[in-house]
């Protein structure tokens, strides 16, 4: 039910049993107003998408608009998998990060940190994210950051955050021109690699490393960077995403060399969906094995190949594929004793 | 699974997964030895349910009768449904509020508090409870209650309590004639009514708030409104119940108006069964809209419908209905997961 991409099993299996927190990480960036380069949302109402996927996990109801972001070819958003988890075998805690969202989740009693960071500007430009002082803000709260629970599983929605994560590893020197996934099954690459090009084309020679994040960066992938070295391996935390999440640790490991620092990973993993590791237009696996440091990382063997419902087949066959921790969700479900079989039906339940 | 009656999903949400202790607040009246006002136990033997309610949810054993309580008809007591979730997934913590019962639980280790309260007498004369000094050992037990759980389940066992609480009601002022259910399909309501008239007449004009409550209550109702108004919004509070429950709240609102004070209620809310909530012969909304402060209040969409177990099925009649905390501990069972007809099942394998 859960493999390993990197590492050992001992880490997830460590993890059976134990209590843990969803934290997601929401945020906005205006590069997906660019048209068509991302499909998760609804066309015109993309920035919504990470508050409603967030009002979803928490309450099952999306309170910021009338219906659930779909895609306009009707893929429903991975929330759905992190709920319908919740539902079987709730989290502990669910927690919400507003890195910097241009609506706020209606939720009450759900832990909401406000940073007063605003949304960032398209990387197609200059994202214009304050980087380094987002980074401390994020080791800040890192270095803070308490939990009762045994382990922390850090989800994201950010709509075109696979674009900023390609442009984010290439802007610091990583050569994985191929290795970045998308929402759709076939990436619409002129537009995200045109986006891309014009990202990097705003990069000086000159520009140092947190300058090269502010131009082509989100704020997600600047904040969970400086959490994960502000915690500092004391507490146990699942990357519960697919290659933005991979980008993150790219992005520690370029300060890391900077520094000429060590760090202490026994306490990281990454964990994704079936869909991430087994899709032929990105290599997740690559992108970690580019890492200086060790990393477990793990994928769910989950699919929908036993549901006769369209919109799910559609991830089975290469669409949305990861998002709002699903991946990281499922293992979660896995590793308490739920069934596939379980977790899907109750996904088709919440279709209606 | 879990429905809404007033206010919004949140709260409940948020309780996903969070631990909790069930306190089972237990007391006599001697209005429960008025002949058929109740069915809730056997005759002659009435005073005996609370005690053997809460031995059998805390071990499923009746200790101190022979066999579980249960009504001439063959209702079984709503204890079985504690008891089930209990079994498929425990409370963290059970304990015991000996409000003044005839008989002790025998029941060793599960904490049971003991304030020397008596058991209070007949409505039909006087009930003559020390109401004032009751409030007052309630609120400072409410002001020093430590738990370690993230919310408590406040349940109660008092046969004859629906009597007790429409006179309690009535005689603080509310209209509410027709809103308070009966543990009966067809509430004795000439029994009830004399009985209830007969505790009015006993009130005079100048009587103050505790004289009344004095006459015409029941120690757990004075009991928990003074434990919610000393807990004072501090802990999260399910009162698991119907009409004794809204009627609770009648008198937290009574005492709020009288000293003109406002109250936050963010940490409160009142969850009860399907059976009280779709009850034709009374109103738990109309009781509850007439609060003058919010509360949150749920159901649980539980019925017997799929069980052929005849005894069972008199509760989808209109039999029984609440108590021992039903309602509030079917929430807390569907917000770990569990199905409908786990708990069925269980519940039939506890009757044997």
């Amino acid at each position: 039910m859960i493999n390993t991409i990197l590492g050992q099993k001992d880490f997830i299996e460590y993890l059976r049993g134990k209590k843990a927190t969803l934290l997601l990480a929401l945020s906005n960036t205006a590069t997906a107003n660019i048209k068509d380069i991302t499909q998760a949302g609804i066309p015109g109402k993309i920035y919504l998408t990470p508050t409603l996927d967030s009002e979803f996990v928490c309450t099952g109801e999306v309170r910021s608009l009338k219906n659930i972001a779909q895609t306009p070819k009707g893929v429903p958003t991975p929330a759905l998998i992190s709920r319908a988890v919740h539902l079987l075998n709730p989290f502990s805690n669910i927690e919400l990060l507003n890195l910097g969202l241009e609506v706020k989740p209606d939720v009450k009693y759900f832990k909401t940190y406000d940073f007063n960071i605003p949304p960032s500007k398209s990387i197609a430009l200059d994202a214009k994210i304050d980087a380094q002082g987002l980074f401390q803000i994020a080791t800040d709260f890192g270095q803070n950051f308490k939990s009762d629970d045994d382990y922390i599983i850090l989800g994201e929605s950010v709509p075109s955050g696979t674009t900023t994560a390609l442009a984010t590893a290439l802007a610091l020197g990583y050569e994985c021109e191929d290795m970045f996934s998308s929402s759709y099954k076939n990436s619409p690459n002129d537009i995200k690699n045109d986006t891309v090009k014009s990202a990097l084309k705003n990069i000086k020679e000159e520009d140092e490393f947190f300058t090269i994040l502010s131009k082509v960066s989100d704020n997600m992938l600047i904040f969970i960077a400086g959490f994960i070295l502000g915690l500092n391996n004391s507490k146990k935390l699942v990357l519960a995403g697919g290659t933005q999440m991979a980008c993150v640790l790219l992005i520690v490991n370029s300060i890391l060399k900077a520094m000429n620092a060590s760090f202490e990973t026994s306490n990281l993993a990454l964990c994704t969906t079936k869909w991430i590791y087994e899709d032929e237009n990105s290599d997740i696996k690559a992108l970690l094995e580019m890492l200086d440091f060790d990393i477990n990382a793990y994928y769910s063997d989950f699919d929908f190949s036993s549901s006769s419902h369209p919109a799910l087949k559609l991830y089975d066959e290469g669409e949305a594929k990861e998002g709002v921790g699903a991946g990281g969700c499922l293992t979660y479900g896995f590793l308490n004793g739920l069934k596939k079989d379980d977790i899907i039906k109750k996904v088709e339940s919440l279709l209606g």
